[in-house]
Parts: structure tokens; C-alpha cells; sequence
């Protein structure tokens, strides 16, 4: 198989080698269901109660504020519609640049009484102040503010901005799925703050795809979206993903183990990247804000970022435009519009995330490879006029 | 590790190994999000469109049928839930002998403004016909009846229940997760009968878990419990998780080469078992309907069903007592109390299910100690008294 360089680690990454040897008993010697009581059953709860705890210790949370769900989109529709179903209908703010996963069971949430208010983002994609300020005065029951940006890697600052939204009275959620393993989470600092849930996914950070967490409070009252047997304290039923859950554990202990040292590599990385693209005339998107170590969003004036992939991939070089986790969408990004990036250009983005294994070399390629296939799209542009 | 022989096949089954050994790349080289546009991207896509299609032709749907889960449990509530939000709340009607999956959505909409009728079974399990039609008059907009129940294995004759519920304009929905690799399925034959859904998991049937499906007639009109990147046709959002669909693909091709053989194997250990079962003096449960070819549900009166399933467990045999995906219930079982055993009776029973690798020696072997440890309770039990 043709295997281009991969650079699209917000996308999703490869499952670490030390992962899939640990989730491969479960698929054969150990399969049993967790809920059965007997050995195989017991092997399995004990298997996901080791996980739990690895879990939770990776971002400083109990393991009874761990919520095991198959992906971040459910815990995310969980926590949002979840929360919403235990309270009467009211104020929902989110920020005009979550993921879809959050932007549309909120819209959903619209559909049945409750009033969607949706934060606005400054030019380099933070929350803008004045606008948070005047939304928290009128009192939001549920607030769910992404930590870094998928597409940007932009960072809020979470702690001033979720106690405001708890001296409001709202329960205030936040979208970690990018964030875990490249910044460090500290759920019960987090949660002093002001925080009473964050999303975490297996599959952004080494662990396989099918694993998932809901980190709550348990003062949060939830309704399960899975209703059934009562797993997860009956916030979520179905027979665990026992081999998917064992996977999440190990690749949380493996990314505490290696954050620093891959964040200060892949930061270097990425200073490499933007000099290069800088060097090409291109533009930076959420330039001025602080963001994640690994992931760079750009813009060459003129230049079509879908095409630009395309040339890309057969180029040997597997970046994003837009948000890659989203499907067919011809829709410029709704993060690069919500940050005030004219459509024309916001149609120009590409995302470039880069992971573990990444290299110097592998920058330096795709910085020769965008460059000679930018000056031929370029060329062919000027032909054609 | 001790390796108790394993007769809980209705819990889970081990991944069949050429099921993993399908999955395995899905983790490593080809470990692409199915929604990126660039080759790991792809590659994903076109697995994911090969296991739909297997998973389609298993059950004789059209691929654009299948909607893929994370479980049997999810596409129960997408399909309850998810319909019920596209209509105006009325008549609901699940069996009484319904999984925890169908019974604890349907009783969420019982409290949202639906009206819940519980279908009576007869002392066998199957559906009172009587009660049946008395609710068909009542115009029920859903109906949810299991295919082939999880505790006792009593198959209901869905196609004339199915074309009762359409003349009173229902859409007709049915848990096939138990029936599905035991039985065989014509979806495109049970849909000119009147219904529009069924559910099947892969974990059930040879499988991983992780993956399940809900096979749907495009008529039915869903809401998505999981909504965000638009996945499934916008019915099920989230990273799909390639390496169990991959998985859950080839269980459905193994499943259909092997079926008719297996079916005739269990149902030959099947009379074994139960002939032994009857020297014993034990109770079959639904003896007198159909069952499932692997599924033995008995008691043996004055011995609590709890206590020997953990001794058979130490002496070496996995079986179950009630129903072992849901969690610690100590209530007695609602399946066989809807079908009229004594509460004393229904906490007596246990459920042997067998699967594929069992033979004629283990269920003799469990006979044998079956007895041994009957016998030495009931001396037990007389000391006692």
C-alpha cells in the first residue's frame, strides 16, 4: 500500500504498538462480557476497572467520574442532551467554533424549547469577552466551550471562563478530546474552577477508535442517551468495549508518560513548519493565540485548499482541509468564518496536525512539496487567466 | 489463567480469529479516519463500504439499510427514541419479555408523553395473541418485539405480528441480536411483511464488540441520538470504528458460510443437554415454543440459581443465571415472571448457551457436575432444615 506521510494526527492517530498487544487478549482468552459472574466475566470487569483508573489518573479525576462511552461525539451529545433532559428548558451557550458533535445537539436541544446562544471568537478564535460577559448574565443553565480547537489548536482559557459560567449557576462543559495528551489536565483544579465534565477520546492520542469518556461531576444530573442493563452507573448501557476500554487505559498511562517530551518535540516541529509556510507567504491562522503544539492551520491566498490536499496526498503528504472528522461538507470551516476569515480565503485552509513518529525530515518534505506544488497551481491560475 | 468450558454464548462469544486477523490492520497501517480526504482516509472508507455490504447481504438488506452503532443497545434506543422524536407522541408497545434496551427507552418515553403497553407472553414466552390484538386496535405508532429472546431463546413468529402492527400503521421493529447466526434472516422478506428494523450485533455472533447494526427500512424517519459530523447518513455521527465494523463485516460472511451446520450441531447438543437436564428433574423454560437452536433456560427447584451458577463457575463451567448483560439485578427474572414462574421458581433458573467450538464431552462433563454439585446443595439444603 501506497503510504503517504502522515500528517492529520487531529484526525486520528495510529493505534500505539504497546496498545493493540495489551487490547489482543481480549478479542480471544479473555472476551467474556464484563456483566457476567463468572471467570471470564470477572476478568473482563477487572480489565475495565484497571482502565478506569488509568483513565482517570491521566487527568486527575476519581474513577467514579469516569463514563466510558464508544467515542466523543456520544459523550459529548450525552453530557449536552443528558444534562438538558434533567432540567427545565433554558439558556444553552456554546461557542460558534465547537465541533459539529456539539454545535448540533445543541441545535437539536433549539428544537425543544431551550435558547441557543452561540459565543462569538475573536479574530485569532478565543471567546470574546464582552459578548461571554453579557451571555453569563443572562444566567445559562449548560455551557460547553471546546479546550483547543480541532481545526486551529487554538486554546481557551478555561478557568476564568468557567467560573464565571458557575457564579452564573450553569454547568460547564468542555469538549478535551484535542487537547488530552499534547496539554496537561488537571480535572480537579478543572473542576475547583468551575468545570463539572470534559470529553476525552482514545483514538486523538494513541488509544484505538470505539473508546471514549465522559469525566463528570457527579453532581451533574445526566439522563443516558443508551438507556438499557445500567452500565456505567446506568449513564450508559451496553456490553463494554472491554478490549477498546483495556486500549484507552494503556495509551492514557503511555501519554502521561511521553506528553512533555513529545509536546516540546512536536512544538519544535511545528516552529520549523511555520517558519516555512511564513517563508511562502502564507497566512496563520489563530497566529496570535495560544495553541496546541502540534497543530498548524494555513492559508495560501488564491489557492484551493481541497485541491491543494488532493495534490498533497498524491504528493506523498496526508494533510486536512477543514475539519476532517466532518463528513462531505462543501461549506467553508464555521470555525474560520466564526473568526471573521473571508469565505474566499477561509476555502484556502489547510490543517497540517502533526503526531509521534513525525520528523524533521518528514517537515522539511512537505515544506518542498507544498512549496513546488504551490508555484504549479499557481502557474496553471495564471494560465487560466 | 483457569479457563472455566464457556456455555454463556448469549452473553458474548470470543472473536472468531480470522475475524481479528481482518481487524488487526485497521489499527496499524491502515488506522485512517474514514472521512479524511486523503489515502489512510480512503482505505478506511473502502472497508467500511466492504463490511457494509457484507454485513447487508448477511440479512438480505441493501447496504444504504444498514446503519452501523457501537452496540446492540444503541441502535434499540436510536431506533425507539429516535423515530419517536419524528412523531407525535402515542401508543408504544414492547413485550413484557423485552430486553433492558427496548424496556428502559420505552419506559424513557413513557414519561415524555407516550403511552407504554407491555405486550403479555404466554406461559412459553411467546406473545399473547389475544392481548396482541386488543393493543393493534388501540393503533400503536411503534412496535418493538425481540426476534428470539435472550433468556430463554423462545422465537416469536414476527411476520404475522409484523403485518398485524402495519394494518394498524405501526412501524415494526425487532431485536434479531440473539437470533442472528443462529437463525436465518431475509430482511428484504420480513420488510414485505410489515417490518422496518431489526437489530444485530457483531459481538454476538463471532464478532468484536463495539459494533452492531440497525438495518432500517428509509421510510422510518430518525432522529439521531448521536448527532455531530453528519456519519450514517447524519443518523449516527462520530469516528466510525473501522476495525470492528472490518471485524463485524467478515463475522457476517463466516456467519452465513456456517450457519446451517452450526444450527444442526447445537441443536444436537441442545437435546443432549436437555435430556440430561430432564433425568435430573429440572424445569425447561419454554419448552413448549420454539427456541433458539443454543439456548437452554432451567431450574431445579429449592436450588437458588445465583449459588449454582458460582459453583458450577469454580468447577469449572460458565453458564449464566438471569440475564448476564445487564448488571447486578438481584431481582428475579422479568422474562420468566412475565411468563408466570413463581418468584421462587424464576430464582432458580439458569441459562446454558452454547456456541460454536462446544461438543457432546463438555455437555456431558457439565451434567456430570451439574449433578455432583445438585446433589451436594440439596444435602446442604436438608442439613439446614
Amino acid at each position: 500500500m501506497f503510504a503517504p506521510v502522515y500528517l492529520d494526527h487531529n484526525a486520528t492517530t495510529p493505534t500505539d504498538p504497546a496498545v493493540l498487544e495489551a487490547m489482543l487478549p481480549y478479542f480471544s482468552a479473555q472476551f467474556g462480557n464484563a456483566s457476567s459472574r463468572h471467570e471470564y466475566g470477572r476478568a473482563a470487569r477487572r480489565a475495565i476497572d484497571q482502565a478506569r483508573n488509568q483513565v482517570a489518573e491521566a487527568v486527575g479525576a476519581h474513577a467514579t467520574e469516569v463514563v466510558f462511552t464508544s467515542g466523543g461525539s456520544e459523550a459529548n451529545n450525552l453530557l449536552l442532551k443528558g444534562s438538558a433532559a434533567c432540567l427545565r428548558p433554558g439558556l444553552l451557550a456554546v461557542s460558534a467554533a465547537e465541533h459539529p458533535c456539539v454545535l448540533k445537539p445543541a441545535e437539536q436541544l433549539a428544537r425543544r424549547g431551550w435558547t441557543l446562544a452561540k459565543l462569538p471568537v475573536d479574530g485569532d478564535g478565543r471567546i470574546d469577552g464582552e459578548h461571554y460577559e453579557a451571555v453569563m448574565a443572562r444566567k445559562p443553565k449548560i455551557v460547553s466551550l471546546l479546550l483547543a480547537n480541532n481545526e486551529t489548536g487554538v486554546i481557551q482559557d478555561l478557568e476564568p471562563l468557567a467560573a464565571r459560567a458557575r457564579a452564573a449557576g450553569a454547568w460547564f462543559h468542555s469538549d478535551a478530546v484535542q487537547a488530552f495528551g499534547k496539554l496537561p489536565l488537571d480535572f480537579r483544579r478543572l473542576n475547583s474552577a468551575g468545570v463539572h465534565a470534559l470529553t476525552l477520546s482514545a483514538h486523538k492520542m494513541g488509544g484505538p477508535k470505539g473508546a471514549a469518556a465522559l469525566i463528570v461531576d457527579k453532581r451533574v444530573e445526566l439522563e443516558p442517551l443508551i438507556a438499557g442493563g445500567g452500565h456505567e452507573r446506568g449513564l450508559r448501557s451496553g456490553t463494554e468495549n472491554v478490549a477498546a476500554i483495556v486500549g484507552f487505559g494503556v495509551a492514557c498511562r503511555l501519554a502521561v508518560e511521553r506528553r512533555s517530551a513529545l509536546a516540546a518535540e512536536l512544538a519544535r516541529l511545528r516552529t520549523q513548519l511555520e517558519d516555512g509556510l511564513l517563508g511562502l507567504g502564507a497566512k496563520l491562522f489563530g497566529a496570535g493565540a495560544q495553541r496546541l503544539p502540534n497543530t498548524v492551520y494555513f492559508a495560501v491566498a488564491g489557492i484551493d485548499g481541497e485541491t491543494l490536499v488532493g495534490h498533497l496526498d498524491r504528493a506523498g503528504y496526508a494533510v486536512a482541509s477543514g475539519a476532517a472528522c466532518s463528513s462531505a461538507n462543501p461549506e467553508p470551516s464555521h470555525v474560520l468564518r466564526a473568526m471573521g476569515v473571508d469565505e474566499q480565503l477561509a476555502r484556502a485552509a489547510v490543517r497540517v496536525s502533526l503526531g509521534r513518529g513525525n520528523n524533521e525530515e518528514q517537515v522539511a518534505g512537505f515544506l518542498a512539496t507544498l512549496k513546488s506544488t504551490v508555484d504549479r497551481l499557481q502557474r496553471l491560475t495564471a494560465m487560466a487567466v
